[in-house]
């Protein structure tokens, strides 16, 4: 039998867990990754593309999981009520090929994003960073807040959207937090005076969210929006001034901010910034930059936490998705047994 | 919510079905999409090898929908009683990218590799054929028996496996039917006379199971086992006599029989067979093979079979694999409403 866990068992997990608990332990699992980097198979993401969106595949594996994840782009799904981007994934067990959890991975997402934001800003944001503005303040804001919340302590955050409902949402959406949130007139209006400022605007196209005016001596940029070719948030001038830290080149030079700059504009990845091969923050002037882009070493991560959070819980459940026969070379056996009355029984002999 | 076929599902689904009535009515979906080839987006499989096997990723899409399927190989599982494939597979939306059906794959592999061959056969096999060998009586071999039994009325068997107790197994599978088995006390006894030859051998090694004075004029061979590079079951010279068709080239040329072969190597696709513009059967001497390795686009067709067979019926489940707030840039939201009861409980709002 495979685990299952659902959108229902993971909003069960999270709140049961406290979401910036649940938050501080994915840290922990992705910042374990990052750390083995190197042991690593770094495969391209497998795309599909059609007029209204792409569907993709993120597979990759340490040499005793395998992970992948399955997720969608679709920018006209939110005029339906759907969402933009789905997700699920699944782990298996390389040794025998056997997949062993199959998971909701859109909610999983928005938390992996946050968590990894958080754990790039404890490498590169001035250790004495108090206040973040926050650009953009659609699906994935409060996970970044409650994410540098939990790991960093940020308390002030100043924020901008243009929509004022997106505003009105986020600020009641951590009503109950100890978190003081100032709404900013202008975008320019929230990033003063910030220590980290956090841009994660929605539409996908090269706009400039920050110009390289508004950007000060010491200021760690956490760049989520610009995440696929075409949708950038930063003027590239903003790239120059500053160090810009990445998760896979060969990825975010396509999909990150760094598709502006020339095939050879200097990036450090940030596993080398964990394991010490590389420095982070270098001085209190330095202006750096997390180019985010979603790498799938972090999904990975995500389904990894998820199978060990679920383990002595009743937040999963189990699907037939494997057979096992008694005689593996009697498949068609199966067909002649009594069927399973209940359709998620476990079958005679099927894999536990 | 999103359809979940299971093993224990597709094992009630076919049983009240009837296995031969659904495998005809598989062989209708995979023809259908074999009609209209050019409208898929035909992707190389994505491989992660490791030392104990493969896992892989098989996606395509003709536009409406998208499919992939999961599948791994690993030669030495059943040494602990696991079974060498596993499968599984989902079924999206292209305009939405949401997913819409997860099933379980290995038996509809079993399945769907069955329908293929005598799909290719209605094509190549003399009209005339009544009588096929199967050497190798493995987890294929019944589905293939019961294919060609439905599909063109082959009723008399000669069979072989080095192993008698796979020959009693088989035997006893197919005590029901009406199908004549005759055991052949070497391979080329069993294929002596035969109308049709099917090799579905295991061993994963360049094996010569039939040679070249072993095949007559007029034959149709099926050949299933060889399918992924090391792993042949024909004499190179059997191929120089024959005309050879195969799925997609590309990939037969690295998995099939022919990767004997010089690169160049004249093979003609099924697929122009059956919309006439190649010829399939030109002759009562000739001898036809089909090279098969099994391709991404049968799964798709196996998996929209499936969709449209359950649909009305009991047998699957939903999962709540997609998330569909009643704000899509609202999914934090999700975890301030109260969490559903049930794991499977549709969520408010959610995707239906």
């Amino acid at each position: 039998m495979v685990q299952y866990v659902g959108v229902g068992n993971v909003i069960e997990l999270v709140r049961s867990t406290g979401i910036e608990t649940f938050l501080l332990g994915l840290v922990d699992y992705i910042e374990e990754d990052f750390r083995r980097w190197e042991q690593f198979e770094k495969a391209p993401r497998v795309a599909s593309h059609s007029t209204s969106g792409v569907i993709e595949l993120m597979p990759t594996s340490d040499g005793e999981l395998y992970g992948f994840k399955y997720v969608n782009g679709h920018p006209k799904n939110p005029n339906d009520g759907l969402q933009t981007v789905t997700a699920f994934g699944v782990l298996s067990d390389v040794s025998t090929g056997y997949p062993c959890l199959v998971s909701e991975m859109t909610l999983m997402t928005g938390l992996r994003t946050a968590a990894t934001s958080a754990l790039a800003a404890k490498y590169l944001a001035r250790k004495d960073a108090r206040t973040m503005a926050i650009i953009g303040l659609g699906a994935q804001s409060e996970f970044q807040a409650l994410a540098f919340h939990a790991l960093l302590g940020i308390k002030k955050l100043r924020v901008y959207d243009i929509d004022p409902a997106a505003t009105a949402k986020f600020r009641d959406n951590l009503a109950d937090t100890d978190i003081e949130i100032v709404v900013g007139e202008t975008a320019e209006d929230a990033v003063s005076g910030a220590d980290i400022i956090t841009t994660v605007t929605a539409d996908k196209r090269n706009a400039t969210i920050l110009s390289d005016n508004m950007v000060g001596a010491g200021v760690h940029i956490n760049a989520v929006g610009g995440d696929c070719p075409g949708k950038t948030e930063l003027q590239g001038e903003i790239l120059r001034r500053a160090d810009v830290f990445v998760e896979f080149p060969e990825q975010t030079r396509i999909e990150g901010e760094i598709q502006q700059m020339e095939a050879d504009f200097p990036v450090t990845e940030l596993w080398q910034v964990m394991t010490g091969g590389a420095a982070g923050r270098r001085s209190d002037a330095q202006i750096t930059i997390f180019d985010s882009v979603g790498f799938a070493t972090e999904d990975f991560s995500a389904l990894r936490y998820l199978r060990d959070a679920v383990q002595g819980t009743s937040f999963f459940t189990e699907l037939d998705l494997t057979t096992q026969p008694k005689d593996p070379r009697n498949l068609y056996g199966l067909f002649r047994q009594p069927a399973p009355v209940a359709p998620l029984a476990v079958l005679e002999g099927s894999f536990a």
